[in-house]
């Protein structure tokens, strides 16, 4: 049995999305920028696409830029929106893309507030009140922890920032959260969100951000004048007519794949009760997605576990895919105020609409088994 | 008949490409960046990519990064490895791409020279060897010109910067270059290249770029760490996969494609002989590039024929796709000393491998045709 509880790492492209890109890389191969038909009628799959990905979020077609993905969408706000002198406001639980932006404008002359995380994932609203200042130009916040599953009160923070500051942007990386949850960026007066196609079944290589009408960042990739010269480039065309197939499933799924894979969590859970001194790090409730288990098997080597739950087919994270690889814990988790050990033995498995309760008691009994043989060679 | 002479604006992928892409989106969907298997698997293709890159250039696979396409790597180089008072030197008729990214550079306290263009399109070597200074960081030119074809001579230029400078990094934008004539950076002294896949029947929203060892610019893109730190998102596995096929095929036709290009050139530019008032812009030989085939209708706005060719079916450009929409003249016609007439009424015909003598054949009947009509109606 093969068995991908990492689907916050990324995911598999649905088939559908697949055949998409094979057939726009044949019949829209052309150049948007081309003043003929075969670029003409790509650009019209452009602008169509924007449109149905704007009605997604409650924008206007207007406000949908493409680039390459979050990661690229966050520096592009992070640096294209400051001036030596700024201040600005992130999470310490943020996405490296976003932490380590946020650090290289640091030793570019940008004051940046670390807002504290509690135990349950959430941004301290009293301390992002007061770290409001009149220099502060922009406050970003993930929507859904990639770790840990936690999820921010987009609307109370939102409320919070424009009662406070008439000049701060909100930003919001909404990459774990986009497909999953609603968002709705006029109710929580959201001024930019970055997203991938590739967490939702999507191409990867591609994503869209959501820009208000009015903010102007000075592109990272100047050039040719693609999207509307705030990111140069050929435009991508079969990516984002691929990735629009993704959030079209995705979209129209929404409610029913939350409650599959919320049913999913609980049994998880539950399952997991028979074992022994772990934590579960992401509870079941409002505060965390269902589409993340985060939990910490106290004593164990996270990495060991993890190797071991392969050896049978299941692919778990320790942390993010992009922390794995280091060798310092994981600074979301040491952020909520877990112990080293907890740190150090933490899990993260998180799933997809196409998981099932199969695969989870599969995983839980060599879990178990494995479990049994690492804290017995232990003692 | 449809003929597509629009290639150098981008390129139909060949099938096997669009194959490629399917297969590896199935079966290497997962992040690199993961500990597991699934994630090491995907890692080892990007490795294997690297590897067969490397060896089209004559560098090391520990030289060769993945970022979206060149107008990223170019602002890569451009921003990243300069700083206030440094001097960079490029040419008039770069692409968009690093000529507005060295106008911003300019606007941000670095000093910029433009080489000067002769009627060949080739750039003015002594002035080259008289530009560079002591704070000369970059010097960045283009192998083929976008529009005209001009082929500069690497070698040569290669030779006359490190002859004149320790401290000068040579950057080549190979973009129309790469994948048509051969090109070895050892040899001729390239520090720094970027290409873009889709020009070569690859997939768009993917590229290579070649960073000399010891070369470290600035990331544009901060975050998970990616690509040794340089460029940071999650790994385009199958883009990368899919541009490596294009690779292959490209370069195990190098020769026979180029002398199949060069003859339809060769044949097209005869057929065009009964014409009166024209001029090639492109004419044979080894200053220009076969692929490319760039003629000024005197007395015809281009947009107007290019329209016209269109309802036949012929797709042309009149300038770069880039600077297709823009109502000024090409910069690049402007800067080898054209006469506006000659700008405005200038067609970019440009070929694949896949093109045939029929379609030019074809093409210039349809030429003709529109050419008397619209010089008829003038009159």
């Amino acid at each position: 049995m093969e068995v991908y509880f990492d689907n916050s790492a990324t995911t598999r492209p649905y088939d559908e999305v697949i055949d998409e890109m094979a057939r726009a890389m044949k019949n829209f191969y052309g150049n948007p920028s081309s003043l003929h038909s075969i670029g003409v009628s790509c650009d019209k799959q452009l602008t169509d696409a924007r449109e149905f990905i704007a009605s997604t979020i409650n924008s206007t077609k207007e406000e949908i830029f493409f680039t390459s993905g979050a990661s690229e969408s966050n520096n592009l706000f992070l640096k294209g929106l400051t001036k030596p002198g700024n201040h600005i406001i992130i999470s310490k639980f943020e996405h490296p893309s976003i932490l380590k932006t946020a650090q290289y404008l640091e030793e570019n002359g940008i004051e940046v507030t670390y807002l504290d995380v509690d135990i349950n994932g959430q941004i301290d609203l009293n301390q992002l009140k007061d770290s409001i200042k009149k220099n502060t130009v922009l406050v970003s916040v993930m929507f859904v922890n990639n770790e840990v599953g936690s999820v921010q009160d987009l609307e109370k923070i939102g409320h919070i920032i424009k009662e406070n500051s008439q000049r701060a942007k909100f930003h919001v990386d909404a990459v774990q959260g986009y497909g999953k949850l609603p968002i709705d960026v006029k109710r929580c007066s959201i001024d930019l969100m970055s997203t991938s196609a590739h967490k939702l079944h999507g191409p990867k290589g591609i994503g869209f951000c959501y820009i208000r009408r009015g903010i102007n960042p000075v592109p990272l990739v100047h050039g040719g004048g693609q999207e509307k010269g705030l990111r140069s480039g050929t435009s991508n065309v079969p990516s984002v007519l691929a990735m629009k197939k993704a959030v079209e499933i995705t979209m129209s799924n929404l409610e029913a794949n939350y409650k599959k894979v919320e049913e999913l969590k609980e049994y998880f859970i539950k399952q997991l009760e028979g074992i022994n001194d772990i934590r579960i790090n992401s509870p079941v409730g409002d505060k965390f997605t269902p589409y993340i288990l985060n939990v910490s098997f106290r004593g164990v080597r996270s990495e060991v576990l993890l190797h071991m739950l392969e050896e049978y087919g299941i692919f778990v994270s320790t942390g993010s895919a992009c922390s794995s690889k280091s060798t310092k814990g994981s600074h979301v988790l040491m952020s909520i105020g877990l112990t080293d050990k907890e740190v150090d033995s933490a899990l993260r498995f998180s799933f997809c609409d196409m998981n099932t309760k199969e695969e989870v008691d599969y995983t839980v009994d060599k879990l178990k088994k494995s479990l049994m043989f690492l804290r017995r060679i232990k003692k």
